[in-house]
């Protein structure tokens, strides 16, 4: 399963809240002594603009909540429908005895200010810092502030995969636009 | 602008889940001595399957702030893109002096268990009480039980709306079917 790695431009923080408000699945890479991690995810959302604040539920059986614990940064990677396949493998095999990345054909590059690797295949990757804990022991739910974001500037209309349950995705078809006084 | 009433069966509260995971934009109905409000929103996650949780922002400069806070009840509805236009009117007009069912053409219809009213022309409709206070201080955070939940049969793929900001709107095309072990 060979992909193609994506190229890499710095995107504004303003504007990293249009990427994750159309609800896209995203991979959550992590890292542990050097030796890095992915899931699968889809709940998430935006909760600030500038600085980009998200909010998201890693499951406590999931091996990447410990390490976001422990590390308090991840990167929030975004694929599109082309890696769909290696997308719902990462989301189907635990990381805590298996090298994912390896397993599956993903590449781990180094991030710019956190220990958590970029994913090279997805379009879009969103380095985080943890910033709010106090949700973590009711519901698994974690507060990131996103510190710096890097995207593919060939990709215009990402085909991202929205999560229907059971391995269903709605990929974008149309798209509309319309007069909108707002963000 | 009239738009067609959908029909309406109660939909079991543990697949909610699929409804809100793909990151619609949903109008968010509440309601004020019997005055019913609405208002777009596009920032919210599911948080728990069953009974199912919902987490969303909803900013303190809306009037809808201030009924959720002061009702503990809301509605979330779907739209599809047939009332796309409808969707982008009522998120750029406040409710605190119009009247944006009557407005925009919207029909409020009497929920089964909280006060605030469905929106008819919505393929789904979430009746909802708030669960948890305790982050709406600090990120106007508010976490939701899923109390009953309705759906219209007949729409099998909805054409929701997923907004990529400044009135631009991914609309599913493509579905996608793998393999999956979990929902």
């Amino acid at each position: 399963m060979v992909a193609m790695k994506r190229a890499r431009r710095k995107f504004p923080l303003s504007r990293v809240y249009g990427l994750l408000e159309p609800g896209p699945v995203v991979l959550l890479a992590t890292a542990r002594k050097g030796r890095p991690n992915v899931m699968a995810m889809s709940w998430l959302t935006m909760m600030e603009f500038e600085p980009p604040l998200v909010g998201c539920v890693v499951s406590g059986r999931n091996y990447s909540f410990e390490l976001l614990r422990a590390s308090k940064a991840c990167v929030i990677a975004i694929p599109t429908a082309d890696i769909a396949e290696k997308v719902v493998a990462v989301g189907n095999v635990s990381g805590r005895r298996t090298d994912k990345f390896a397993k599956f054909g993903l590449t781990a590059l180094p991030a710019s200010l956190v220990a958590a690797p970029l994913v090279a295949e997805c379009y879009a990757n969103l380095e985080c810092r943890v910033a709010d804990t106090r949700f973590v022991n009711r519901y698994n739910f974690f507060v990131l502030e996103v510190v710096a974001a890097w995207v593919d500037p060939a990709v215009k209309s990402p085909r991202t995969l929205h999560h229907r349950g059971w391995g269903e995705f709605a990929v974008p078809g149309r798209t509309l636009k319309l007069a909108s006084g707002k963000a």
